[in-house]
Formats: structure tokens, sequence, C-alpha cells
């Protein structure tokens, strides 16, 4: 295999209760990538298109995260990237973490696959590092393994794969403001209240028993996020309106995407889902800000090879 | 039926990763219980074994438990109550849960069972919070529930029922030191790191995912207490010793029982379970302070019927 063309999606990290540590995979929206061999040595980044980025491999996510691969498997050959982005940087809805991983599940496919999904995401992290200034996993383990992820630590990196109800549907709605993720990490506090906390942690343990036993109520009943919510939804103009329509229309829940200002739903069905998107929409059109939206399943199979040759 | 023998039990919550909500139910340890109608109405205890505690029904966390449910009740008679009392108050093994829980068990059985089981939880949390100064959960869901549960929220009250892996066996170790769960809780911070918190919410969603898949691996990985350890294991004289005593003979984590100073730990094989408690006993043999130890599997059953008539 020479090259090979991928789509890298789009992810949800945080889901409400799980900061810093759970997330799903979405299966509308991605990125494409093509990545070729080479025969001199050394990666390039030869095309971008979507979104002005750089194309020196050092200032890349998915130059980076490449880099971290390339030089732990000194192959004999090079690679050449093309990226065709279309989410959005800053949008919260995990698009570094599709450029990071993109790149390195592609050279490891274009290698024999030499490397596991959990090495795969390690070295995909030192691209997250270069876009948010610090190493986490929580957008590019579910990116990279499909479905809702856990990371259950980061060294060692321990990722588990959570079982993903079928039916559920993800209602993504992006108001066009900027928040870059190492700006959101500061508005958050150092300490929280222990009772706080100890509410946070019931509804983790407490969704991952749902999604073990389809109990979309129990997913309902946790989907809250009692910590992070109140300190960076203040950055989201009109988001107690967009959670409380997205509410009113029957999803079962709906919080900050990531550190926003993507803001996401879950619901049973996807005509739920779409009648929540138009809800969504609603409440922004009455408003100044541009918005996009989207509804999506989630994607069991995290990156996906969509050629080969 | 007009007289009911039970056996309350033993329980240990926090479990490490999941303090104030996660708990599971021991077999071998527990309080029985003689429950009988009087036509006279009201509540008496009029029998107690084993510990002195007071027989005044308002003092007492069995009476104040059976009469928040005999209020709601208003049933045409009374009941008598005595106590066997085999878990010492205190311990750290749920003692006031079982008395709480054992007097509502068994009076809802003498009704006909008028009142699910998270109706007796709520009433028990009546007499729990004559013990701890505050309404909790932890140690009576498990009792009234069996195996493993996690109380998802208090208000309202949601049980959550875990799976229970059936070769899990408990070691506990119950130094003779007393601490008050009320005192226990004043040492503990109001204020807990961020960082420390989201380390100790993926410890809980991972032990519940890995009970889910029967991972003892993942136990292991999850059996860990970055928050409360700290504080209270400075009321337990020798903690560090036992606990690296148990993790070196084989126990899957090993950590404080509630708030003390009783320290349990799990493992994978009963075989295993006897070597941590020997183990446990080496540490406290070479101390001044006097000890039990119990090794029990968990009980999926909760509280049990003995005899009725």
């Amino acid at each position: 295999m020479n090259e090979i063309k991928i789509f890298s999606p789009a992810t949800v990290a945080n889901v409400a209760c799980g900061f810093d540590v759970l997330g799903f995979c979405l299966n509308e929206l991605g990125d494409d990538m093509i990545v070729r061999k080479t025969q001199e040595k050394g990666l390039k980044i030869n095309h971008i298109e979507g979104f002005p980025l750089p194309l020196e491999v050092h200032k890349n996510v998915a130059g980076v995260s490449a880099l971290a691969l390339y030089e732990h498997a000194t192959p004999n050959c090079g690679f050449e990237i093309e990226i065709y982005k279309r989410i959005k940087p800053g949008s919260g809805v995990g698009s570094s973490a599709a450029s990071a991983a993109g790149s390195v599940y592609a050279i490891n496919e274009l290698l024999g696959t030499p490397y596991d999904k959990t090495q795969l995401t390690e070295f995909a992290m030192k691209g997250e590092a270069l876009a948010s200034s610090c190493e986490h996993a929580d957008n590019i383990a579910p990116c990279i393994f499909g479905g809702f992820t856990l990371v259950k630590s980061n060294n060692p990196l321990m990722v588990l794969q959570l079982p993903t109800p079928s039916n559920l549907y993800a209602t993504i709605i992006h108001p066009q403001i900027e928040i870059k993720t190492s700006e959101a990490r500061k508005l958050l506090p150092i300490d929280i209240p222990l009772s706080k906390a100890s509410q946070q942690w019931a509804n983790l343990g407490g969704l991952i028993h749902a999604l073990h036993t389809n109990d979309y109520k129990l997913m309902q009943a946790c989907l809250e996020d009692v910590i992070i919510e109140p300190f960076r939804k203040q950055c989201i103009p009109y988001f107690d309106d967009a959670k409380t329509a997205a509410i009113a229309n029957g999803a079962l829940g709906c919080a900050i995407s990531g550190s926003g200002p993507a803001i996401f739903a879950l619901s049973k069905s996807l005509e739920t889902a779409k009648r929540v998107e138009r809800a969504l929409e609603a409440v922004y059109s009455s408003t100044t800000i541009a918005f996009h939206t989207y509804v999506s399943s989630i994607s069991h199979q995290g990156i996906k090879t969509l050629k080969q040759r």
C-alpha cells in the first residue's frame, strides 16, 4: 500500500459528567486525509483545504503527531500528507484531535499496522498538546477507538471502550464564536467542592452503568455537569436557552461539547435528535450569532479507511 | 406472619474510588434481629445483646428508622424489636446501617411488603442520620439491595444495582480503635483539586466498567483513592503497612472501609483473600493494637430472612 484516504471523525469530549476522561465519536462530521509514501525520508504536509492551517510539520497538529510516530518507527521512507478539513478548528468537537489522530492512523496503516490503538492514541496526544497546551486523550481516544471511551489514566495511558447504544443520536450546534481550549481551561477553578465532585462521580458512574444496561432514563438522569458547565457556559451566549430548548424537545441531556463553543445533545432516536436540532436552530436564529448544526449517529468504528492503493 | 428473624449484614462503603456513593455487602458478618407484632400500638426495643446501645426508640438508629416507616404506614398494630449485634458500632463496616436497615426490612415483611427497596432505604437513612449526623445511603443501599450498589443521587434517592463478580472476596481487618463517622467527616477537606477529582471519577467509571466486564486487572487499576485516603489514613495507625502487605499478597486493592478504622481488601479468590488476611494479621500482631479480621464473599442478597412464623 502506497496511499491511503481516510475519514477522521469529529468527537465530543467531557459528555457532561466526564470532564477530561469521557468522549464519543460522531459518524457524520469529520475530515478527510490522504497520506502517501515518498521515497524521500521525512514528513511533508503538502496540501490543506478548508481552513488556513500551517503547512510546517512542527506547527501543525497532524504533523507533530505524525512526527512522533515517524521518529519512533524510523521507517525507510517518508510520507506526504493532504488534509481536507471540514471540522472548524476551535469549534469544540475535536478538530485538532481528528487531525492528530488521522495522520498517525494513516501512517500506521501504510506501515502495516505496527502499532495498536493505544499506541496511536499516545502519538496523537503529542499533536493535541500543540493545540491545547496539554496532552489529553478525551477527544483522540473516541476518534481512534470509536463509540464511547473512558480515558482511565494518561500515564500509563489506559483507554476503555464502553458499550454504545445503537439508537443514540447526537445533535450538535456550533455557534460561530471562538474559544481556544487553552483559554477555556484557564476559566476553570483549581479546586472544586468535594460535595459537587462526589455528585459528578456518581453521575459518571451512573452513565457508564446506563451505557452497559441500555437504560436511557438513567442516561438522562446522569447527563449533568455540576462542575465545569457553570464556569464555561459564561463564554457561550444563549447556552441556557439552548439547553432548556433541547431538553424540552426530548433530548436526554445537553451540555458543552469539549471546551465549547459547540453544544451537544443526546437523544434516543433520530427523529428526536432532528427535533432538537430545529429547537437549537430556533434559539440562535433569533440572535446575531451565526451557527452550524449537525445530527449524527455515534460512530462505533472511529477513523475509517475510505480508499487505499 | 407475626414474628420474623433476620440477618442484617455488614457493608463496605466508599470502596476506594467511590466516596459517598459506592458500597458492597458482606456475607459473613452481620447482626441478627427479631421483630414481632404487638397488639399495643407503637414501637419498643425490648432487648439488645452484643454492645451497649440505647433501648429508647428515639436514641437508637434501628428505632429511628423503624419509626420513620411506622409513622408513614400507620399500621393497626405495634412492633417490638430485639437486636443481637455482632458488628461493633464505629468499626467502619456499616454497623448503624445494619441496624437501621434491619428494622425497616423486618417491619416491612411483617406488614406484607408495602414498600420497595428504595423506600426502605429512605426510611433507613433517617436512622443512619442519627449515627453520623447526615443522611447517607452508601452503607444502607448495599445492605438492603445486596452486591455492589451505586447511590446515584440522594434527592430523589436513586440506587443502582451493579453486577457483582462471583469470585470476588473481601478481607476486613478491624483495628480496635474508635473513629466516629461524624468526626471522620470533619477531617475531610471542603474543596479538592479538580485534577485529583477527575482522576477519581475516571477510577470510579473504570471500576463500574470492570464490574460489568469481569475485568479483574481493571478493578485492580481502579481501586485507588486519591482524594479521601490521604486525610483519613492519619487516624489509622499502620494503614500504609497494612495496604502494602495486602497488595504484596495479591489483593486487587486495599483501602479504608467507610470512614474507618476498618480496612478492606478485595481479592480474586478465597485463597488469596485468606492469604491477605494472614498478611494483615501479621502487620497488626507486631503492634499493641488489638484487631479482628474477617474473610467474606460478597452477598448478592443483602438482608436475609432467617425464620418467620
